[in-house]
This record gives structure tokens, sequence and C-alpha cells, in this order.
């Protein structure tokens, strides 16, 4: 990838500031600009070299970015797309980064003024950890990034936007939003509010006695409750089906327990095993 | 603790394998005989220097033994207690390394012949990995170890069986059989049960999607189906009992979910990674 003039990052958390620390490691934009609503944050984003400039107003932030990558809360990623798009150079190209795509896609519309295009992301790269001060250049390399171009996406926005995040050593899949939604649901979304009511189920008198099982199994749970509650609010649908899937599995297995059928347990455990090893995480 | 002098281990797999390595690496017995049923597994244990002997023939392993560790399968152990029982010498301490208590000292009984004691032991290290390959000498260091003795058994032989797992470096708590059954089906059996049905529940076009959140979730579903399958037969009550907790909690964030009530999901939400971030595991 030829290296970009000015990159403005919306949001510098986690990703926002991976973002942006990955892109100067990789010498990959003249300039970086760092917005956010909060000063520490940007602070934070500046110390730790992820921006090279940082401002608290969007529109300033955005004036001479060609790119504008948008990496706030699946709640306000649409707003800040099209608020972005009012102010970034003419003809620039918007990503984002959030953990849903349909919702966003269709609330950002499909007209944006002055030839800015759009184009949502989502890199799978997360961590319960969050904020600038977590961020890493590497948090990309070998991870999917999904990008959810519309029918009406031009092929050279797709190809710019595909060389973008393999400069950032993802490896990078294209399906449409709606797709992606539906997917995510079960691959991330459902072991998220998965972790979080076993964490909650397990009795007070009970933690002494939890050791690595247990702490792996709710790691995901010490994610940001605000972020994961919009995230499971934009995917609401497919996150219900997914979970409808998953309590009939339990059901099943409530029965062959119940039922002393140990051939059943015995089955679906094997057919778990065989599931997770050839994942090889 | 003094030096133990002859130690058997019956089943040297990642357990007991771990248990004669610690032993040795902490010069804490003279002899460690390790017997299997399979000749491979044995010679595994030699070779990782787990064991100073080895046999397929339990009479003949035990016969020397003042303690005796019985680290089989659960379905196994309380006939290899009272197999043990019969051949090792008068006065011996057995325990044993089982993930379930109350089942196990009930089959076992209270009386031994010839003047053996036996009291339970289960020692909260585990891995998804097994056999003697995976042992590891400090396996036990800062891990909690739950003994379950009788009314019956006596204080004196709590306190050296206390005393040996320290000497391994593990933490070491007490209480009654059916309670560790009870506490450790919400700390170990549902978390294991979850993140198999999580595992299967899945579909395979969502693969491709996974992530560490995902890795981390379903991580212990690769665990010794047929270990599992035992374990849970073992603690059927507690285990359903543990699930039907569980599958309330979901039925909770469902009907949220599904009325779209944010607010509930955020304090479940929250109420998870205060839980989870509590933990620091």
């Amino acid at each position: 990838m030829h290296a970009l003039d000015t990159v403005a990052i919306v949001g510098v958390g986690l990703i926002g500031g991976s973002i942006g620390l990955a892109l100067r490691k990789r010498g990959l934009a003249t300039e970086i600009v760092g917005i956010g609503r909060r000063a520490e944050s940007l602070r934070v984003a500046q110390e730790r070299g992820a921006v090279t400039r940082a401002t608290l107003d969007l529109d300033e932030g955005v004036a001479d970015a060609g790119w504008v990558v948008v990496c706030t809360p699946v709640g306000r990623i649409a707003d800040d797309v099209r608020a972005a798009a009012q102010s970034c150079r003419p003809g620039a190209l918007i990503t984002d980064a959030g953990s849903t795509k349909a919702e966003i896609v269709e609330r950002v519309g499909l007209a944006l003024p002055r030839g800015v295009r759009f184009i949502g992301s989502h890199p799978l790269a997360g961590s319960e950890r969050s904020g600038a001060a977590a961020a890493d250049a590497d948090l990309f390399v070998d991870r999917l990034v999904v990008l959810t171009p519309e029918p009406t996406s031009l092929a050279g926005d797709v190809r710019m936007l595909s060389e973008f995040w393999t400069a950032l050593g993802a490896r990078v899949a294209t399906m449409p939003a709606v797709e992606h939604d539906r997917l995510i649901a079960a691959a991330s979304h459902l072991p998220h509010l998965v972790a979080a009511a076993l964490a909650v189920a397990t009795p007070d008198e009970a933690l002494p006695l939890t050791a690595t099982g247990w702490a792996d199994s709710t790691r995901i749970a010490s994610g940001d409750p605000e972020l994961w509650r919009q995230i499971f609010a934009s995917n609401r649908s497919s996150l219900l089906a997914s979970l409808t899937r998953f309590e009939e599995l339990l059901a099943g297995l409530r029965t062959a327990l119940d039922a002393g059928d140990d051939q059943a347990v015995l089955e679906i455990l094997r057919a778990a095993k065989q599931r997770r090893d050839g994942m090889a995480l």
C-alpha cells in the first residue's frame, strides 16, 4: 500500500489506538489525527504515540483527512460516520471497526455528501481490556477483518480498504452485512452472553473453588458492559436466534443427564472436543 | 513434611504423573511406584522421571506403600481404593484426586481392612491436556486442594494429608464431600458443560469468524470426553441444580433482550464483570 496522507481516527480506545500505532510502526500515514470526547483518552493516545495530533473537535479533526476510521462504540458509529462525511475531504473513504454491521450500514445510508463513501469493517481483534493504554501495533496481525460492502460500493474502494487492513497485518474477508451479523452472533456475541450468565450464575460460596476452567470460560465477561449492551442491542434478532440454538442444546444435555443416558452425554462431549480441537486457538 | 518411604501412584496420567514429579523434585519420597493399565503410559511416566518403578500389577505395586494416591478416572476410583487397601501396608493412608467426592467416599465405605484409612482429595489443578507427557512438577503450586474427611476420619490423618499437599506447593481446604460436590458443580462442572454446548452450538459456517473470545470460552471443551462423562455421572444432581440456575439466568437475559430492556441487560453485564474482575485469574 502507498503511504496515506492524513488519516483521522475517531475514537482512540483499544482499537483506534492500535490502528494508529500500527500505521505509524509501518510508516503508512503522514499524519494521524486522533479525535475523542475525553481529553484524558487523547492524552494517553498521544503519549503512546498512536496519533500525531489530537482534538476534541470532530469537524476540525477530519478536515484534512482522505481516510477516516470510526472506532467509537457501536451505538455511536453511524452518527459519527455521517458527521465525519460533512467535514472530511471531498471523495474521502470512511470505514469503521464496529462489531455489528447491518444496523450501522443501514443508518449511514447509501448517499453521503461530496462524493464521500463508507464501507463497514469489523476487525476480529478485541480484548477484555480497553483504552489506548492497552493498544498494540500488532493487534491485527494474523487476525481476520470482515468487510461488508453494499451492492452499490465501488470495487476500487473495496480493494483499497482490503489493502489498508492487509498492510496492518490482517487477513481480509468480504460478506454482506446481514450475513456478517448472523455469523458473528454465533461466533462472538453468544459466547459473550454465555460467559456473562456463567459468571453471574456462580454462587459466591463457590468462587473459592473456581480454577483455570472457570477463568477461561468467563474471561470475556470482563469486557466493558456498556459497549456490549450496545452490541447486543444492535444485533438483537441474530443473537436471540443463536441463543435459541444454544438453549436447545442445553435442554438436550439436561434430558440426557436426567435420564442417565451416558451415551448421549458422551456423544455431545465428543462432538464438542472435535469442534474445539479443530480450531487450534 | 518428613520424606515418605514408598508412595504408590495408581494411574499415572497428568495428575498422577505430576504428583510423582512434584515428590521427586522436592525429595519427598524414597520410592515412587507407578501403577497403570497401559504399558505405554507407564513408559512415558518413567521417561519423564515421574516414577522410580512401574508395574501393571496393582497388588504388587502397592505392596510396600504406606501412602497410596489413586489418580484413575472418577468412575474407577472407589474400586481402585478398595483393591489397593487389600494389598498395601497395614495402616497405610490412601487418598485420591477425583473431581467428585460424595459418591467415591460412599462407595469406598467406612471400614477398610487391616487398619487402612481413606480420605478424599480433589486438587483443583487440571488442564485440557492429559497424560504423563503433560505432567508438571509444579502443577499444584498455589492451587487449592480440597480434602473431604468423614466424621469418623482421624485428625492426625487429615493433618498428614494436608501436609502432603502443602509440601507439593498447594493450599488446602477441608469440607464435607457433599458440600464439595455442590460447590464444584457450579465452579467447574457447569462451566465444562456450558463450554461443550457452546462449541457444539457454533455452526460450521461461523467457525471462520471465531476469535479469542470463542477460544477462551470453549477451551475446556477439549478435555477428555470419557473422563468428563464420568464426572458428570458422578455429580448428576448437583450439576442439574447448577444447570437450572444457569438456564434461569439465560431466560432472564432472553426476556430482557427480547423486550429491548437495555437497562436490565446492562445490569447483568455489570454484575458479570464485577464477579469476573474480582477473581483476577
